[in-house]
């Protein structure tokens, strides 16, 4: 029914949400009106995903009633930066993760697109909010389409595979910059163009955002993995400790490089200077070796009368030789200093 | 009554700060007389707000009566450079808190004007102390005269009202910052202005300043929104974790900030490097391709009177094939070396 | 049977793994068929190491029958990049250590392979997933069929012996990199090479990744040697702290190479500048000392009917005097500005 | 009695330290004599302070007999190099703090001269130990002989006045470097002397001193503002919070100051590349318009018979004008380089 | 018996180990022979300190019978890189601590060679395992036969001793270390050698491998001073504070070195850069003032018939006053761009 690269919204029409309900011993159903979302809701039994689109305010308003969730956290699924977090509220808990998106990097190839997605997990429902079309919800939906039994392990097992799939849109980016990384190396020390140095600062700056995004992504798996919760079964958090693996993974990566790029700066610092030096030891060379020899010339192009060896039949090819003995002591000596 | 743009103070006539009242099942009633304020005080029911500009003596006696605070505490108030904390006193909190002051940065523009705000919060009463016109007591006052029943939620929620607006100070300065940080990779690598280094500087040295104003801040609202206190109420708590997102969300953006300064640094370094690089290399292009024919024609400006060529007719232009010949073989040369 | 050179799998033929089993006050005996493996862990007595090659199919689908490991972790056992950690799940401990590749350092100098080892350390048995042959595996074999008694020590000191030896592939590349940094002070200061800078990176990129595979390890050997565990005894647990020393030197290690590396790139740096300073000084020497003679040449190159002393008998040596005078005066100034 | 500007010691003559004694309802008394010390002590009543000058033996001496504080502790009183801490002993609390000298940094600007106050605070006796002139000490007894009062708080709190004192005696040090760091800005990038990176270096040298004398400072006083002792009654306590307020806003200084040092040298290296670029730019900018017109002199000053236009009448000029045009065609490429 | 300038090994004749042994009440006395170190250990009773050579097959053979220490341990005592630590077996403590060689800097100056110490702790014995001569056990040898009371202090006390004089091995060696630094900022401000760079570098070398082998000494001391232990007393363990004290002392002192060499490093290289710039200005002012009044020579020494004042009686003077003029107008216009 949904594959991963359709690009049109999964349901969601006329304000309903998509919601999916599973009752213990019975098939996994699907929710069409906002009534049934409520009535599956307020009985209380079985397992109801909502996945709501927060573009659209008739979705929106769900979350006021017949959920009643916070104010804040409400106002937090509406604004694009909020931190990356899990709160525990009094009958949920409220976890903001955030991923990249699809395709993101063809226009500025390090400049990083994200977005948050939202979901609040109660006992026996979870609601997941977000502001664009998330290939992480269509994702799980042909999951659960394709085996609607992984609904009956709880909603907290849909919220691991939601953001198993969210973490995992980082992989991509990250073997991305590898690759580029990798060429680096070349770049610097055998064909630097001129904007080598631009691409390294522009790649420093994704990581540092990259970085920034993640180093909290880390912290709400841990804690979804680790800490003890009403809304997590321990068969789940084992399962959320795969997702916190994935993502020590990610943040390890980026720090190491962050430290490689930094590595490559001073790296590409010193290949400069290497090279200043190679040429002004060339413009040294030249100017020892060519100097002199005119200063000789320009002392037997005076018009003095007398000259030594002026007139002497040989004089030309003396003068000659002197410039050549000159220039000779001249490279003997650099070539000593050991600078040919 | 009150808005944003308003430059008079509010109240504060006559040694009188500033009191809101709330009796429970009563409205919010303005205290006009300091007598008025002791006797809503000692009635020990209902909430209080009193607002004191420490610029008024009279005022400021208040804090030592009626309110009776400690010595140090009310030492502070009048200290522009408090430390920002969180102090827990035998029958009150006492929270020292900065923010940045509007409009701050038109002259000098990443020179950053701070001013604290003190709160003394009571079980009952909520004490605020400033030392000029505060933008964020001007919106609260506003808050409070549009929604009354805000007051009736606790002082502790004026607190947090409060502490929220002098948060959201930083946020247009950040905004600024970001601005400036992405106007420097076109400074860097396109047109480096004589001043570039020196605004770079500028903005790190702000930077180090805003760390080192908004690291405490960030202690007291985790303070304020995780530790339990007689002075605050769970519900209230709820409030201050959205302040503490916003304090961290800053903080992370100044590191941020920081690290792409540095990198901004190191990268305009390497940049000035490689431009000295491409000049000494176009002088000695020059001087390689000038200087040795500079040298053949002074060989032949020499006064002997014989000079292989010299009275042939073709010796001019023998001579200058042999300049020709030799500043190609340098220029060969020069390309072989990949300089040109 | 088996020993260090021998580059042949260990058993492993027809899907059936490497199998030791030891049962009190009995000698040890191998397991030739999967039957017999079975069996033995059923049973619940003795202690049963299992060593699987991952590339083996036949081999793989013990670790779901009969062991029934967790999907999670036998998922894990497949993928390269797992996370080096140990998890404790219902029945078992996972551990997941990484180690050096024997020989690997031939073709590239300084680039690392690393492979992964799995543990499942059960109450009474001991099963090890790798997905190519692994000489500490071969080295444990080696002394189990030398002194059999080891393994009635617990199958917990079989999997010390084989951490030990994992841990131990590291000292080798340590001491390879411990010889190259002696050798940078030589190459920085007495002859740099042209691609000197790239070898300081190059290993600087290794260390890099040393350093990240290395430091999980050493959380892995802290839990094993210092925190409660029903799979360890106490006397095994002494063992472990020897591997713990041994990681956590390792990485000291690592880390003072790093630090060595960072100075030796700033040392660099400087070197170069130096060495660009001192030629600039002789090509500054060179044109001070020959450019103004050079200019008074010039002058009585004029072609003026009159030039003071050019009809002078001594005009020429005058000339010549005045020559030698001024570079001999501007030789004076540079000797006293310290640059000769 | 006592002035800050007084020179000589307050008592102290024939080794009798000066000494405080105040019982409950009992004026301030100073004793005279050994013997009444040592009576005070006995008694076991009141408060007693004794400020020892470690230089005479007569005083020193009275450490072991009659206080018998422990010999590790005697000792430490004697070494100019003991480390800041607070130790517990079985009778007393031992601590010993660091201040700066006052008028220390007249010779050489930024050389910090430190010197130790040691204090032994037992439940109802102070005794401090000096090795030289003490303002802090004469400032406490002004208020002691000022304010008799104060002694009847308990020992502890004069215990509190002698540290405020000796951590107010780094602020003006702060200042004072304050003032340097803004100079620092002008110096780097608009009129930098020779001795810039000296006096940024020397500063620096500084910071790092004053970082490792301060920051156990800062442990100091944390421990006595906050956890519980026999020896501090919880009023002092908050009082020793504030001497930690002011310890922490000294530490932020110095950590702001030697990030922003760093800067600045960072920020100064570039500048004198960026300057370097200039120079060299212009020297390129000369070379490129001077020398190719003096090779096509020199051309003209070949001795053939006969060259182009040797003897035509405009000769002179035309090869003028072609000098003008090969130096303006130069020219033109260098402005379009954007190096004019 | 034994001072600090003996040369020749305590003791330790015929593979028989130094051992001293006090019983309750009665003088110390040495152990002579192996039978009688082992009945002294079998007693039960008293203080038994034994000293092994670890080169001598015979003594170290002690440490597996009588002892009977764990392998680990005793293998540790064999290898000179164990790593420095204090570990809990079941009846001893076992300490690992490294100090510094007597006389260690002479060949090579910052060159630092380390040795280990081993000791195990148990409740009535010491033993003392080292593989050189150690100037640490020939000091507690002297005080112990000066004062042999000492020993009833209990062996934990002989432990401190020994580990005193071990850390302030360290001492000498910080001090000259002090005394380069120092000398550091005139070699690079006033009168940097060829070799400055490379005895920063070596120095820093120096520093790394020293902080890589204090820290751990750091942990070492703190255990003992501040952990409960069955093998220390309470009295002894505040001796042991005075150790840590030292080494923490040492620690800040080899972080604070690091720093400044550091600091010094970078402003190296912008010294580096400022000389190179100097040099550059001066080539470009020779240059400036030389090369124009060349060209004007050289066009003067153009063979053409006629040129501008050419046979002018005051041709010469003036053809002199425009090179002259040119000269002049360059050199104001550098003295005006700050350049002389």
């Amino acid at each position: 029914m949904a594959g991963a690269a359709r690009p049109e919204p999964v349901g969601h029409e006329g304000g309903v949400p998509l919601a999916y309900y599973a009752a213990p011993g019975r098939p996994l159903e699907r929710c069409a009106t906002r009534e049934e979302i409520v009535r599956r809701l307020r009985s209380g039994r079985g397992q109801l995903w909502v996945d709501i689109d927060s573009r659209s305010d008739a979705e929106w308003s769900l979350l006021e009633d017949p959920f009643g969730f916070h104010p804040l956290a409400i106002e937090d699924t509406r604004s694009p930066e909020s931190r990356v977090k899990v709160e525990e509220y009094q009958d949920y808990l409220f976890i903001v993760a955030r991923s990249v998106r699809f395709a993101m990097w063809t226009p500025a190839p390090y400049d990083i697109a994200l977005f948050n997605t939202y979901l609040f997990l109660g006992r026996n429902y979870l609601v997941t909010v977000r502001g664009e079309e998330s290939p992480a919800v269509v994702a799980v939906v042909a999951r659960l389409e394709g085996a609607p039994e992984l609904m009956s392990r709880g909603v907290d097992h849909v919220a691991y595979m939601l953001l198993d799939a969210l973490v995992d849109s980082y992989f991509p980016l990250l073997d991305e910059i590898d690759t580029f990384v990798d060429e680096l190396e070349t770049a610097i020390f055998r064909e630097p163009g001129a904007d080598t140095m631009e691409r390294i600062f522009a790649l420093k700056r994704s990581l540092l955002s990259l970085r920034r995004h993640l180093a909290p992504m880390r912290e709400v798996t841990a804690t979804l993995a680790n800490r003890p919760s009403t809304y997590l079964t321990p068969d789940t958090q084992v399962y959320f400790r795969d997702v916190h693996d994935h993502v020590v993974r990610q943040v390890e990566s980026v720090e190491t490089f962050r430290d490689m790029v930094s590595a490559a700066m001073e790296a590409y610092l010193t290949t400069v200077s290497n090279r200043t030096n190679e040429v002004i030891k060339a413009l040294s060379v030249i100017a020892t070796v060519v100097l002199p020899p005119t200063l000789v010339a320009s002392i037997y192009g005076m018009n003095f009368g007398w000259m030594p060896g002026l007139h002497h039949p040989l004089g030309f090819w003396l003068a000659l030789a002197s410039m050549v003995a000159i220039s000779g002591a001249f490279l003997l000596y650099l070539w000593w200093k050991g600078w040919l």
